[in-house]
């Protein structure tokens, strides 16, 4: 199986109603429809596929778990994922249908790396793989700033990106450059977990206490990777930081005026222009939409409008 | 403007989450994403490109619309939509954010028809424009067809298609045979409004008494359209009738494994394959994703599983 048909391409949707209540030239780029619905399988699979090892080792109760453990059982890899014990019942469920095994980490009593350290030592033939900060979690991530490069409308001058790790911003600002397409990239992050934006202005990495309480659970992150930090720096022309108010707004009018399904942290890029329309006036924006893997109950809760009992 | 350029390319997706669920090989077309979120748009464009009246006037409180609205803005035509008095105004507003004049109808006083009817009398240079019974609408809509000819993988041999009034899966059919593509066609329609079903058995157009309260709004049409029948008959080789329960399992289907927004009407094809998976075991199936407008109240009770308070 080569690692390339495997990959879906992203799903370039123009939607004059959405421009239309933007007011700016918007098209989307979704990763909801990639191989277990997010831009994460880009990263899992060319570092399942380009690692020696027979087995991986990750921590993730999200996407990027889902994915590796996809991106195991499509290269033929044993994967174990390191998961919270209280991880919806849906998320375990679906790592264990790929064939990998879960862990399963009480993290009032054990934090999770510290149960990856010990599994580490257990299995020394293993690759530890982490969901943002790796060289190749970019060179993966950067098939999609490739096929940004190739098939956007020339005109297009700036895209969006959600950011947590800075896993795709990287990947993203890396494959634009190999294609030498000239785009600003500009970073949207919840203001809750805005230490990308603190990082940057700082011009060393800033961490957070402890994982934000963002509802954009991808953007739960200590910091942004090491490895992208240079990359977001010389490559990120911006960075917006978006209420939750605008993240949970961003979600409904996807759903509203262009019929697409997101998660909140895929949202983040739209509610970047909902936050700063001054900053993209004028412009022909792509926004990433990196994935749409949402609980039915989160987002009901999420489509319905605020002051609604 | 030139009509092939303002049309969306069909959104193909493949799902292997979907086919796992399922347990058939399926590939989804999805409209969900055309202009004005339905196929509608199609034969909308090509309609209002095609005759050469300046004025268009349609009954219909959905897609067809919309679709029409938005087509003679783009071709500079103006149009003249028939909507009952009780349509939601987030419809009425859809239609008239293009320019076109809503005329409301009390349908408790006056049948659409009728209104329409009167409407034709006081302006005899219009083109009346019917949703589904009209060859131009035919051949809009055939460029589906032959778009999937074009684009699906060569060993898809099954195409399900939603029918209300089988203005698209005439179309659907047309345009594969254009092309000479060898596929079964199989349609698709609630078994609230079995019209279809019921007329390809006695051989000629069966009439529901009105039209059926099904949630598949799409498909709450009398008959189908007297064009559309002789193409049905030579050109679908089965339709599947399916419950209420099993569109709006579709309907969930669609989300949580697929990520994709469709709605009750677009999700009568997937539903087709809950309802008979022996019609379609060993196949490689493309489902036909019709239309992705619905109401978020709509859409939040369909998420809601069944027996949940």
């Amino acid at each position: 199986l080569s690692g390339v048909t495997a990959i879906q391409p992203t799903t370039l949707i123009s939607c004059s109603r959405l421009a239309e209540a933007l007011g700016v030239n918007v098209i989307l780029a979704s990763e909801t429809f990639q191989r277990t619905g997010s831009f994460k399988f880009r990263a899992a699979l060319h570092l399942a596929a380009s690692v020696p090892n027979d087995l991986i080792i990750a921590a993730s109760s999200g996407n990027f778990g889902q994915a590796l453990a996809c991106a195991c059982a499509l290269t033929g890899k044993r994967a174990i994922i390191v998961m919270p014990a209280t991880s919806a019942r849906v998320k375990v469920e679906a790592v264990r249908r790929y064939g990998a095994r879960v862990e399963s980490v009480d993290t009032q009593l054990q934090g999770r790396a510290q149960r990856l350290g010990e599994l580490a030592i257990q299995h020394p033939d293993a690759y530890i793989a982490s969901a943002y900060d790796d060289p190749l979690v970019i060179a993966g991530n950067s098939s999609l700033g490739r096929e940004l490069a190739e098939r956007l409308p020339p005109d297009v001058d700036t895209v969006v990106v959600p950011i947590g790790g800075g896993g795709l911003a990287a990947g993203i600002i890396v494959g634009l450059e190999q294609r030498e397409r000239m785009a600003r990239v500009v970073g949207a992050e919840p203001l809750l977990a805005n230490d990308a934006s603190r990082s940057l202005r700082a011009g060393e990495i800033v961490r957070n206490d402890s994982e934000p309480p963002t509802i954009a659970d991808g953007a739960r992150v200590v910091s942004v990777g090491e490895h992208n930090f240079p990359i977001l720096r010389r490559g990120l022309s911006d960075i917006v930081e978006v209420s939750e108010d605008q993240i949970a707004e961003a979600v409904r009018l996807l759903f509203v005026a262009a019929n697409l399904k997101a998660e909140p942290t895929g949202a983040l890029s739209l509610a970047a222009l909902l936050t700063r329309p001054d900053v993209f006036a004028g412009k022909n924006v792509c926004c990433v939409i990196s994935g749409g893997n949402v609980d039915p109950a989160v987002y009901v809760r999420l489509l319905e409008p605020p002051g609604s009992p």
